[in-house]
């Protein structure tokens, strides 16, 4: 919008080099996990979270298809099975840019460290695995800032579904990739739309320069991981109480 | 999908040059009508349809956010005043895409003339007017074929408002643009940016090889007009006779 009560530019004017994320000028610092389901990003995104708000930083956590917009839109798409891999990528993508200028934009304007469970990468990787062109998927998402640091939960599939089914938490549809006829059984389509999904997030590791956390190792040791990579994006930045005191 | 029971490449796996709409393969023609509210292309469009559909020709009509798929999600964005000018291209994409690969890919594939009132074109200049990039924007709809001939009706901003307050149609908050405070006057706001569409469509005219149609004519003339640009386009072109013989 280029609206006279909001001088800062939208992310739409922000595109400057359609297939890439440009760099980040925000306060603040984005940090983001990626990696399959049960891979325990999540788990850890939450540990750090609450590591950093007990240090006194102001910090943030999202995750993806948190956006009320249209969530109900992709659930009701889901249901019906009318999604096409063109469609379901571009459906995502409205998703994440509602959430990324709701949740995500203010507060790195506002200096938080903002933690996302799940970033553009995913829609990369799993956009791709379901055939659309990766140049076209990238510069849909051109209006992303880049993260701070990236980290990777790499784990095999295997590991991955073993505390996927640990969880009792149901396979669904689109979850199991069951659009692409990978296979009729569900748990076997699950399990090979990972491996493709796990083919895609090694490839973005190297060209993206994701930080990989080998991620079958003890919660402890991971978060000990995790903290000593975000520890120097912190050099400087601002705690609660400094904000308060200069506010 | 790269499923087995449709060996048709879907949209996505098409995209071969992102950035520019690859040329078409398919057995229909896709007529295109593109212009300002008011300009006279949607009668143009029916009275095209009538004609073709008389000779025999199997033709279908498509209009813009006719989905129903994000259509109500659109609405409620809209309604709520929630939609930034990448969240709101991005849902029309998504809306666009989906009618694509419901109403035009499938009568394409199988001969129908497509005739589209409204194309990606309107999202072009749209978005362009609101200031999203217009690679960015560009890119978003490389799925989409390109059209076997679009027609620009060309007419006056004042003569297209005169054309509309006759239909006694209500502008509405984003046809009127109210969104870019170009003026707390809905109608003032409304004159101002169909202005700027305007010249969006005069630039896209030359770079996409628009047929100008001087739309301040009668509409008989008009429609004269369109069917000479048609015909051509007929040539070998099966009627339903044939098809109902040949198959």
């Amino acid at each position: 919008m280029p609206a006279p009560r909001d001088p800062v530019p939208t992310p739409a004017r922000l595109v400057q080099s359609p297939g890439g994320l440009r760099s980040s000028h925000y306060p603040g610092r984005l940090i983001v996990f990626e990696g399959l389901d049960g891979s325990g990003k999540s788990t850890q995104a939450h540990l750090l979270l609450k590591w950093l708000s007990s240090r006194g930083y102001r910090a943030f956590f999202t995750e993806w298809n948190s956006s009320d917009l249209v969530a109900s839109i992709i659930r009701r798409g889901k249901k019906k099975n009318l999604l096409t891999p063109t469609t379901f990528s571009l459906l995502h993508a409205t998703d994440f840019a509602d959430r990324f200028e709701r949740h995500i934009l203010p507060p790195l304007r506002a200096g938080y460290v903002v933690i996302c469970d799940r970033y553009v990468y995913t829609a990369y990787a799993r956009d791709a695995a379901r055939g659309c062109d990766p140049d076209w998927v990238r510069n849909l998402y051109a209006f992303a800032v880049p993260p701070d640091k990236t980290f990777y939960f790499r784990v095999p599939v295997e590991a991955a579904h073993k505390r996927k089914e640990a969880s009792r938490l149901r396979i669904k549809y689109y979850e199991a990739g069951m659009d692409m006829n990978l296979s009729h059984d569900l748990t076997e389509s699950y399990l090979r739309f990972q491996g493709l999904l796990k083919r895609q997030y090694d490839v973005l590791a190297r060209t993206e320069g994701f930080q990989i956390i080998e991620a079958e190792q003890d919660i402890e040791a991971l978060q000990r991981e995790v903290r000593s990579a975000v520890r120097p994006l912190l050099g400087g930045f601002p705690k609660e109480e400094v904000l308060v005191h200069g506010t």
